[in-house]
C-alpha cells in the first residue's frame, strides 16, 4: 500500500477531491477476458450511494461511473470483456454546493484530518474535505467491482453492519437476507428497529454515531496469501484501516481470542466429504498469514462522524481558539455506508492474494 | 507489505526458519552517517531472547548477532556508522534440539499454520514451525534496533502488555517503570500479581493464553504518513497484524470508538505553549491517515499459543483424523515476547513514514 | 516499472487506448505547493501532438489536456498549486475516423505488437494499436510536465534528433537554438536538410525510417541514484526502453566506450571554481549509479514505424498466410515525436530521484 | 528496481561489500518445490570466479555459497526442494588483503563512483569500492541460478563477449561450442586469439579494455512481459544497465535498427510446423514489451574497468589537485567476468515476467 496505490498484481489507483471535478480509479494487472460493463458497477456504485435514507449524507450524486478505457466490444463474443490493460474509471461529481467554505477553511474540525494535511501539505482543498473525504470510497467500490470479476461466482463477499452506537445485534438472530430489508444493513431485524430510533435521536441532536461494520468472503480456497509480511490478514488489515473513519481492525475471534484459552481458540478439524473440516472458526479464514478454506471474516471498528453540529473547541490555521461547528450534509453514521466499501476493500485484497498466488504457484 | 519485505523507503527484508542455520534480515535504505554497532542491536535483541523467565519459551538461544554490511569504522569518526548501503544482519540458531519430529511432521496442529501452508506450498519445514514460527520476529527486532536510530532520541517508543487471558490492567495505576519490574511487561504491578499466578495455573495446565499488547511512540511530529493507502495507520495495522498471532488491531480508542457519539469522540484542541494541544487523544495519534504530534498508540490482540498439550482433534496429511498434544518448548504466553517485537514494527513503520514524509515534502 | 506504473516517490500510472474514449494519467507522490495548471501542461503536449508536420502521423487530435484532481486554486496564492494529492488528468480522443479495421483486425502487422499481444491477452482492441499506440505517450508528456515542476528551473532538460535513417548529424555543428527550426528536433541545420529530402523519399515510398534520439540534463546535482538497482542509470534506461520502438538506450559514450581504453574513457578531475571540474563526460553524468554533477545525456535508438504501405509478409489469428500492407495516418519516422517523449522519461526519472534521494538522505 | 532489491515476484535482495566480511543475497517469492542445493548454485559461480585466467583478477576467493534458508530435504523426496519460502544465501570473502588503503580513501579514481557515492552519502567503505565493487555481482549469479530453476530446462540461457576493445567477431563464425574453449567466452576462435594478444598488451601496459556482452534465452514462450512499463525489454534494460560499468544496452537490432527502413526492419512471419515462423529477430524477441516467442537476445556495452596503473588527473576529498594510480588486483577487461553476470540478470527477469504472466493470465 503506497500512497493512493494499493495492491500488487491486483493495483488500484485512486484519485479525486470530494468537490473538485470528478474521481476515479486506474485498476491495473487484471486478468483479459472478463465480463465487464458499466451496469456491472454501477450496481454496486448504487449500494453506496449518498441519499438512499434519512441516516446517510443527503448530497445529491448519481455517481454515475464511466468506464474510459481497459475493455473492448469484441465481436467475437456478445459482450464487452477486460482485455488485460488498465481500466479507468471516472465519477464526475455533480452536487458541490457552492456555498461559503470560509467557516472550514480556516478552522480545524476537531477528530477531522484537516489539521494534520495542513500540518502535512501545507495546503488543501478545505471543500468538503477534500482528498480526506469518504467520497474517495467511490472509486474503491468500482474497483471492488472489478476485482469481483477477478474472484467469479465461486466466491461470495458480503457485508454487515453489526453495532451502531452502543447497541449490538444478536448473533444467534443473523439472516443475511434482513441486511436487505433495513437501511442499515443490519442482519437482525431486532436491531435494526433500535438503531433507527437510536439514529433518529442521534441526528435530531446534530451529533453522529460510531458502528462496527463485518464482512465475510465464502469459498475462499485454502492457500492464498503471501507470508510472512504479505499474510491475507495483514493486507486485509491495512485495507481496511485506510478506509476512513476505522479506527480498528479484527480477523475472526479477533480481540475476543486475547481472552481464551488455547483449547478454546483451537479451530480443530476433522475430515468431511469435501476434505477438511474445522469444528470453530476462531482464526477467521486465515492461519499463519493463509487463507485455510474456511470463511474470510472481518470486523472494522467506525468512529463516529467528526462533522456535527455541536459546537467542539477548536483553533484556526492562525492559532486563535474558536468553537466549530459543521453545517452541512453529512452521514449521522458514517459506519453504514462503509459496508459497500468494506466489501469493495476484501474483494481487492482477494483478488491480488488469488493473483499472487497463482504467480507463486502456478 | 510484500511477501517478506516491508516498508518503502526503510526497507526490512527478513529470512529464515525456526530450526534452520540462521535467520536474519537486511535492511535498506537506511540514512548514511547513523551510529550502529551490534552492541545497539542485542540490546534489543536481548528483550525478546528466549528463556529469560518461566513464562517463555525454555529454548536456549544466545541471539546473537552479527552485522554483515552496510556499516563502516570511518576513522574519521570514533565509532561505526550506517553508509546508506544494505545492512545486513544475521543470527545463527544453536539450540535445534535433535528429537524426533515426526510427531508434527504430518500432524497438523489445530490453529497452527501447519495446514494452510501445506495447502499452499506442498511442502514445509515442520522442525519448530519453519517459518511460520515466531522465531522469524527476532529479525524484526534487528531491524527495529535500526529503526530506533533513523528516528533519533527525540522519539520515544515503548510497550506494554495490557491483559492477559481476561485480565485487564488499571490504566489509571498505569507506570511505564512497572514494565520492567515484572517478567510481563506489565504497567500495573497488581495486575502482575494476577497475571503471574493466572499463567503458573495455565502452564501447568499445558494450556495457553492471549494478550492485548499496546505500543506507544512519544515525539512523532505532526506530518507523517501518506494517504490514502498509505495512511500511517493503515501502515501500523498491516505491520502489527504480520506478527505472529496477532488477531486484531486498535489505533487510539479502537473499537471503543464505535459505541462514542461525535461530540466524545472528538479530540478538541486548544493553544498551548508549543502550538495545538489536544484535550483527548482518541485518535491515537493519526487523523486522516497522517501523524497529528500526539502519542501515537496502538493496541494488538495476541491469541494463545496454539501449541499445547492438551489433546485437541485434528488430521493427517494423508486425511487420517488424529489427537495432537505438543510436547515441546513453547511459550504460555506468547504476547509477553510480542512487545519487544511490536515496539519494532511501531518503530520501522514511522522510520519509513519519516523518510518518505522527508522525501514528498522536503 | 510495474505493468503500467513508473516511479517510486514520483509515482506515474497510465492509461488508455489508441481509439477509446480518453487517456491519460495518474501521477502521485507529487510534493505540494508547487505552480500547476493546464496552460502549464499544454505547453508540452503541443509538443508531441500530431499533425505539426508533413512528416508526423495526420491524425487531427487537439490533445487538449484536463486537470480532474490534485490541484487547488488557493486564494492565498495567486494561482493554482499541487495539494499533494494525485494528479489526474485527461485527454480526450477525437479523431477515431470510423473505417474499417476488418484489415488489421485477424492480420499481424509484422514488427508490431499485434501477435504478442493476441498470443499474451487472447484479446486485444485492434483499432490503431490500442494500448500499444504511440499515443499512449501523451501521458507520458503530461506526467513529465509536473516531474519538471519538481525539478524547478535549476535543471534543463532538452532532446534532439541526432540521426535519422542512417544520417547522423556532424555534432561539431551542434546548437540546440536550431532544434526549433525544423521539423525534426535537429540541432545541426545541414543534418535537417538531408533529413527533409530523405523522408519526402521515405514518405512517398509509403516506407519508414528509425532514428536515435538524444536528451540532455543540465544541473543536475551531484548524489541522485540510488545504487544498487536503482542506479539513476538502470532506471533511466529502464524508463526510455520503455518508449514505443526503443530497442536500445546508451548512457554517456554508451556503446563507443566499449572500444576505449581505461585511459581515454576516465573522466579526470580537476578543481574548478564551483567546485570539481570534469574534463569530459564520458560517463554521461553517472558513476555507480549516482549523479555526478555533470550533464545527465541519454541515446535511445527508435526503430522504424512497423505500419507501412509495403506489402510484409504475414499471418492471420487462424493461421492462414497473407500479405499485410498498413493504409492510415502514421508517423513515418516515430523517432521525431519520441523527443518530447523522452525528454517527459527524462523528468519524471530525475523527479523520482530527487525525492528518493531527499527522503534517505535528508 | 529499487536501491537493492529488483524483480516484482521474483524478487532479489542483495547485500554487502568488496571487503566486509560476506556478501549475498535474499531470493524472495520462489515456488516451491524446486530442486536447489549449493553444488547448484556453486557451479554458477564458478563461472565468474576471480583468477581463473591472467585476464581476470587475481583475487583469490573461493566465491563459496552457503543456503541458509528456504530449502528443506524432504524426505519423501530424495533431495533438497524450495519451500516458497525466501532463499539466503551467502558467501564469505576471504581474500581482504590487509594492505594499506590511504592512497584510494581520500582520492577520488576517474571513472570510478568514489566521488558520487562521497556526494551522496558523505561516508562510504573506500576498501576496494565497498558497495559499488563488481564483487556485488557474485550475489546475482547465486540468484541467477535460482532463477534457472524457476524457468525449467526448456529455457537455455547462454552469453558470449562479441566485442573487446575496437575487436569485434565475426559473427557468421558464431559457435556456441567455441566459448568455452577461451577465457573470454568468445564464440569465434578467430577473434578469441586476436584478443589474448590485444589483452597482454593492454594488461602489461597497466591500462585496460572495454567489451560489449551478449545474451540469448532460448525457449521463452510468447507472451512473457507486462506492457507499458514493465514491457520485457524495459525490465531488461533495467536489469542489465545496473551491471557494474554497464553504459549501453541494445535489444535485437538495436541502435543498428535506427538506420533500417521499415521494409528492413519488419520481422515478417510465415507458418511453420510449431505455429508462427520468423524470418528474421530485429525485434530480439520482445515486440511491444512482450515476448515473441523467438530468441530474446541483448547486447550490453561494459566500459573499461576505472582501476589502472595509468596516472589519471583527479581530486581529494579535500579539493587538492591530485595524480591517481590504482595499484591492486583487478580485471583488465571486466567485461569478461560480466557474462555469467548478464545471464544471470536474463534468468531473473524472466523468471520474474514468467511468474507475472502466470499470475494475471493464469
Amino acid at each position: 500500500m503506497s500512497h493512493n496505490t494499493f495492491g500488487h498484481l491486483f493495483r488500484v489507483t485512486t484519485w479525486g477531491e470530494s468537490h473538485g471535478k470528478a474521481l476515479g480509479c486506474v485498476v491495473d494487472g487484471c486478468p483479459p477476458g472478463l465480463r465487464l460493463d458499466e451496469a456491472w458497477v454501477q450496481a454496486f456504485l448504487d449500494k453506496r450511494r449518498p441519499g438512499t435514507s434519512r441516516f446517510v449524507t443527503q448530497r445529491r450524486e448519481p455517481d454515475e461511473v464511466k468506464i474510459l478505457s481497459g475493455v473492448f466490444e469484441d465481436d467475437r463474443t456478445d459482450g464487452q470483456v477486460t482485455t488485460g490493460t488498465p481500466i479507468s474509471m471516472m465519477i464526475e461529481n455533480f452536487d458541490q454546493r457552492s456555498r461559503d467554505y470560509s467557516e472550514i477553511r480556516d478552522r480545524y474540525r476537531p477528530g477531522h484530518a484537516d489539521y494534520a494535511y495542513d500540518q502535512k501539505y501545507g495546503v488543501r482543498d478545505y471543500r468538503g474535505g477534500g482528498r480526506s473525504s469518504a467520497r474517495e470510497t467511490a472509486a474503491r467500490v468500482a474497483a471492488g467491482a472489478v476485482a469481483r470479476r477477478v474472484l467469479g461466482d465461486d466466491i461470495l463477499i458480503r457485508g454487515a453492519v453489526v453495532q451502531i452506537g452502543p447497541h449490538t445485534i444478536n448473533r444467534d438472530a443473523w439472516s443475511w437476507d434482513e441486511t436487505g430489508n433495513n437501511p442499515f444493513w443490519c442482519p437482525d431485524p431486532n436491531a435494526a428497529q433500535v438503531w433507527e430510533d437510536f439514529l433518529d435521536t442521534t441526528r435530531k441532536a446534530g451529533s453522529s454515531a460510531g458502528a462496527v461494520v463485518e464482512v465475510h468472503a465464502s469459498g475462499v480456497p485454502a492457500g492464498w496469501g503471501a507470508p510472512v509480511y504479505g499474510k491475507l490478514d495483514a493486507e486485509l488489515a491495512g485495507a481496511m484501516m485506510s478506509i476512513n473513519a476505522a479506527k480498528g481492525v479484527e480477523i475472526g475471534a479477533g480481540f475476543q481470542a486475547a481472552a481464551f484459552s488455547g483449547e478454546q481458540n483451537a479451530d480443530e478439524m476433522r475430515m468431511g466429504n469435501e476434505g477438511v473440516r474445522f469444528l470453530s472458526n476462531n482464526n477467521g479464514g486465515v492461519a499463519g498469514g493463509i487463507s485455510t478454506g474456511q470463511d474470510v471474516v472481518v470486523r472494522i471498528a467506525i468512529k463516529p462522524t467528526s462533522s456535527i453540529l455541536s459546537a467542539t473547541k477548536s483553533v484556526t490555521r492562525d492559532g486563535e481558539e474558536v468553537d466549530v461547528r459543521t453545517i452541512g450534509r453529512h452521514d449521522p453514521c458514517v459506519g453504514i455506508r462503509a459496508v459497500p466499501v468494506a466489501e469493495a476493500m476484501l474483494a481487492c485484497v482477494l483478488a491480488d492474494a488469488k493473483l499472487r498466488h497463482r504467480g507463486q504457484i502456478g
